[in-house]
Parts: C-alpha cells; structure tokens; sequence
C-alpha cells in the first residue's frame, strides 16, 4: 500500500499586498507539485473560523477538537516528553519577570535554555497529596503538571498576556475540585516564587526570572490512537513542542532530530531526510514547519517569503520518496494582520490523483483547483481514500 | 475596526433566458468590486432548498431558522413598530373583499393606505382576557396580535391564499391553547367584518374592505440579540417591514428612511446615503432592496434588469465608506418561475480580500468565483473574519 507525507506549513495562508508571501516566492518544487496533482482550499477547522494551532491539527488529523480538545496545556507537556495520567492537569508556563507586583518582562528577557534548566530543578515539589512536575523546555518556555486526585483545568490563567499585574488563579465554576486546583496553583506560584528569589543564578540578571507564569490548563485524557482509528504508523517530525505534543497525545511516534527549533532557522532539509527515511518503518508522515507562522506573526513579509523558498527547496527530498504527498497550513497568519485570521489556506496533493489546470501553489491560484473548498476533516479520509486504505461503506 | 456592509439584493438570482437580468443589466459598479474582490455563490439556507425571505434572512444574519424561526407574524409585527411580549400570537393580516361567502378580491381592490388607516381605528379590541391589537402598514396590508394567556400559534390561516371561500381558523393540534386561539381568532374575524360591514368609509367603495385575512400566525420570544452574539452594532435600512421585522426581532437599529417603500419605486439612494452615514454610528448595516423580488414575481424581466441598474448606480455611495462590502440575494426570484426558486444567489465581498478572476458580477461568472459555494450561515463569520472581529478557537 502507498504511504503518504502531510507536510503543515504553519500559518502559510496570507492575503495581498498586493502579492502574497506564497505568489511572491520562488518556489518551483512547490509550483511543480501543484501543476502535476490536484489543489484546493482548506478551512482547516470550518469555514472562517481562526483556528488555534492545537484546533486546527487536531481536526486535520481527523480528531473533532469540539470532543477530543482538551486545553494546551496537554499538549505543551507531552510535547517536552512528560507522560501524562489520566485526570493530570497540565499547563504552559514562561519564565517571567516581576517586579513588586508587576510583570515586567513575560519572558524574563528571553532566558536562556541552560540558565531555565538550572532554575527548574528547584521547581517539582508536592503540595499535600498533589504532586507538581515542572519542566523547562527552549529559552523561557517551560510546563507545569499537577498529577493527584480531584483536579479540575476549569481555572483562569495567571498569566496576564501582557504586561502588567500578576493574576491569582480562581475557580471558573462552583465546584470544588476547581476551588482546590485554583489554591494549589497559587501556592505553587508562591513556593517557585521563593525558590526563584533565593537561586544564585538569578542574582547578576537585569531581568530575573522571578515568576512562573501559567495558561491553557487543560486536564489529560486518553483518546483512541491515531492508528487505532485509521490503520496508519504515523510518526511526527517537528520542532515546537505543541506539535509533538498533538501527535503524542494521538499516540504517533515522534521523532527527534537535531535541528529541528521551530523558529526561522529550523534545519528544515534534516526534517526532510528524517521524513524520507521514517518512511521505511512508517505508513504516513506528519511533518511540521513553523517559521512561516512566526514571520507572519512579526508582520515580516521577507522573512515568510525566505522561509518558503527554503521549504520548497527540500520538497525533492519529499517526492523522491514516491509517496504521496499533501501540502497545506494550519491557519492563515497573514502578514498584514500579524495574527491568526479564518481565511483558507491553500492545500496540494501529489501522487496518484486526479490533475487540474492549476499550475502554481498559492492562494489566489488553488482557489479554483479541482479540489474545491475541503475541511480539515477531510485530509485523512483523502489521504486515506489516495493510499489504498480506505474502507467501503455498504456493499 | 473596520465595519462592514451586507447589501441584500431581494430574489437577486434569475435563470438565463438566455441571459439573466444580472447579466443583460449595465451594471458597471458592481462589476468593478467584483473584480476588485473576491466572488462566489451562496445557498441561502442550504442547496437547493427554497427559502422564504424570512428563513433566508435568518440564517444570512447568523440566526439558523431551525431554532430561531417562529413564523411570519412576529416579523411583521415588530416591523411596524409593534413592541411584542414574550407569548404574543402575530400575524399577517390582509383588508379583502367578501361577497357572501366569497372572497373576491384579496387585496379589497388595493385599498389606499389612507382609507385602510381609518378603517383600522375599530379593530383593536378585547376579546375576553385577550387584548386584540390591529395596525394597517401599507395599502391593504396589516398586522394583528393577540396577547393574553395561554395562546398557541399553531392554528391555520384564515387567508385562503387565492380568492374563494373564506376559512375558519382551526387549531392545528389537540393543545386547549391551539383550540381557544382558534376561537379567539374567529370571533375576532367575526367582530371585525361586523365593524367594516357598518363603516361609512366603505360605502362607496366598489370593493369595499370587508374583512380582514390572517395568516403566518408566531409566537414570539426574545432571541440573544445581534450584537450579544456577535459583537457588531448593527442597524438595518429597508422599506418592508418584514426585513425590518426580522432586525427587529435580532435587536438591531432600524433607520427611518423617507422614500424606502419597498417597491420598484423605492429610493435606493436615500437608502444608500442612510447607509454611508450610519457607519458614523454603527459597525454593520444591513441594507436591503425589495424591488428585483417583485419583478421576479410579476415575470417582468425589464423591471428586474432596469432595478439592478438603479441599485448599481448607488454602489459608489457605499464604495466611498471604506467598509467592507458584501453584496448577494436572500434567494432567486426567476422572472421566467415567478415564485422564489432554490437556486444559488451570486455573492460579492469586497475590501482587503484575496482577489480572484471573476469581472462581472452575475449567477454564471461568479459560479467560478474565489469563495466557492457558501451557506447562509458563514456570511456573519465571513463577516467577522474580514473585519477582524473573529474570536480565536483553541491557542
């Protein structure tokens, strides 16, 4: 049976000005793959909704996030390899710094990694019969889990989102494991706030990381494995730990390779090549790509063009593979909104499929392929349908 | 933010024969946003399905009419400026001509407004602990709610849609509700032939307005308002007090707009100038034109076509808003069907989208159009999307 690669540009859609990042690329290897297969739009969750990143590839890896999404949280601590029981509630975390009762930099002066990790050994600790598991991960990023009996995720953040005071958590219902989850988060917050005033390290910083600030708690629940569901080995290639994360939490393998840093200088031809080789032992790659969301979050137009162009020199590597090939984004992150917006992005898909008359990959051009306008729930069962996999319904 | 305008071309779509009215009409303005925006087709309600304007409004504002629909009544009562009560039973009432038992005339041979004002000055009463309210809007056209205790819309019209015999009002299921408005309905009929009968107004009349038809009977009850849902503060300019109706009942703003009658004659400029001037105060204007649905009734292709050019030439009105525009049908009113058909509408949105090819606005050049086929009910999220208003799902 064929094997197939879903390559995710993350926030690859745009809009013009009056060019899109994607019309202004140089990208034959991309423009050749749209030319020679079939292209489309696609609303990654439903039509005009922005997604988040989390939504968004759980419903294109055929998970209805309206029944299997379950917070960020989750998904950040299996994506820094934290296993997860059943009823854990996880959240992100940032390095932060605060100053009286004010932050002042959420990102502690963008921490480096090695400074975060010797902060966090200080940061586990037990709250009663609560156990509290922190782990850094890249620069001042990091996770929070509480692992006990009677947790609810149904609190607030206590990260402000910008700066200014520090938020309390509270309870966002009337129960009492909420009521609990929320004093334990606020005594952990006070504790890391003692342990991260007294560490050495932080004395000679100008912006010390002196608080830990916590989003998205989401609690832990199992979910029927991705190949349980549809018959396919999937292994996951990606830089940031959000993506490694979904694939965990849908119980794919994840592979790591060096390199792979989920920003702007990603090594995305090892991505590539580690893509290629998995599929030796695996039936279909999921292969992440971040940098385009991040330039177009900064508004930087060159860069997200600069980006494309260097994953459209990789997809050779791809397509020498002779499996089939579906290209597409998460969300449009266009570069004049600086944020995520519910506009489709373009989708490709090579190998074995009908053609169209669309010849170049972008958004203005894949608006009339012969896919037409598809769902995100509608990739796997694609994928499926074009890898000999799907089963028949009826007789 | 930007704000935005949703123009609402009534019974827009048609059937070429051989060309479409939208086709053979010079209508060089909308040609031109269509060419400098982004085009495609829209099922009002869902394909093939042949909406009222009521449904098909609806569901175009974000409100699905299998949960928020209650019937004609209530919109046409709210849309003379009738506040309901939570239970009020409304309807559409018509002045007709009765002969003995036969209705000869629906419309009592198109009653002047003036006449049918003064007519209307004895047809508000009490029947029991039922507060019977009656007002005349235009011509022979009414409105009448009941509002008491324990009332049920689920009762037939007494409007036999055509001329002939005249119907008793009948419950429509077994409730006490359903057989005591019934009741309530036909001794108000009953009361009310008795006054127009003895009316010195309708002596000389050739067709004298001798009774009054009822159909469409609602129940109404509040909705989650426009703006709650949405975040858009909204105000609607039409002349038919359904679509004002239907405002109304969203809790929209509804403009008086001196000449907006709802006809072939219908000022559209006055219209388009309330329009303009309303973005001062408002995000979101819902403008609608009656005239091409009542062309598409009367089989008059001319009318239709020479409507659409008086509509086109008010487009830069809006045009110099800087809003973003968005221009479609609530259904096809084909001139060679004279009735609503379930056809899909053209739809133009115009202003900092992506582009696509089409250059003419009409059903055959935008059946190819960038957009694809949309609903109904993605024209408020498309909405939001395009002015940034759209709410993130997940992180």
């Amino acid at each position: 049976m064929r094997k197939a690669i879903l390559l995710i540009i993350d926030g690859l859609g745009d809009l013009p000005t009056p060019k899109t990042p994607l019309q202004a690329a140089k990208t034959p290897n991309l423009d050749r793959l749209a030319k020679n297969g079939i292209t489309g739009m696609l609303s990654p969750v439903k039509r005009y909704l922005v997604p988040g990143s989390d939504t968004s590839h759980l419903n294109i890896l055929g998970y209805d996030p309206t029944i299997f999404y379950c917070g960020r949280g989750p998904f950040e601590a299996l994506g820094v390899g934290i296993e997860l029981n059943e009823g854990d509630v996880a959240f992100r975390a940032n390095f932060a710094t605060v100053k009286g009762n004010k932050i002042i930099d959420r990102r502690a002066g963008r921490i480096d990694t090695e400074t975060a990790s010797i902060l966090s050994k200080g940061l586990s600790l037990r709250i009663g019969n609560v156990e509290a598991i922190f782990r850094n991960s890249v620069e001042h990023r990091g996770v929070l889990v509480l692992r006990g009996p009677n947790l609810s995720s149904n609190i607030s953040d206590t990260d402000p989102h910008s700066t200014g005071e520090v938020h309390f958590c509270y309870p966002l219902d009337d129960s009492r494991e909420a009521k609990r989850t929320a004093d334990i988060v606020n005594k952990f917050t006070e504790v890391a706030r003692g342990w991260l005033a007294s560490a050495p390290t932080n004395k000679d910083r100008e912006k010390p990381a002196n608080i830990l600030l916590l989003r998205g708690a989401g609690t832990y629940s199992q979910v029927p494995s991705f190949f349980d569901r549809f018959g396919l080995h999937g292994i996951c290639i990606a830089g940031g730990a959000l993506y490694k994360g979904v694939a965990a939490y849908l119980r794919m393998d994840v592979a790591i390779v060096p390199g792979a840093t989920a920003d702007l200088k990603s090594d995305v031809k090892a991505k590539a090549e580690t893509a290629a080789k998995s599929l030796d032992h695996y039936d279909f790659v999921f292969m992440h790509v971040k940098g385009c969301d991040s330039a177009g979050h900064d508004g930087n137009f060159d860069a997200k063009k600069k980006m494309l162009e260097r994953i459209d020199k990789v997809i050779p590597i791809l397509e020498k593979t002779g499996a089939c090939i579906v290209i597409t984004g998460d969300h449009s992150t266009p570069v004049s909104r600086k944020q995520h917006t519910g506009h489709e992005v373009p989708i490709l898909v090579y190998g074995g499929e009908r053609k169209d008359h669309v010849k170049k990959f972008d958004e203005i051009s894949c608006a009339s392929g012969g896919l037409g306008h598809i769902k995100g729930k509608e990739v796997i069962p694609l994928i499926l349908n074009i890898t000999e996999r799907a089963e028949k319904y009826g007789s």
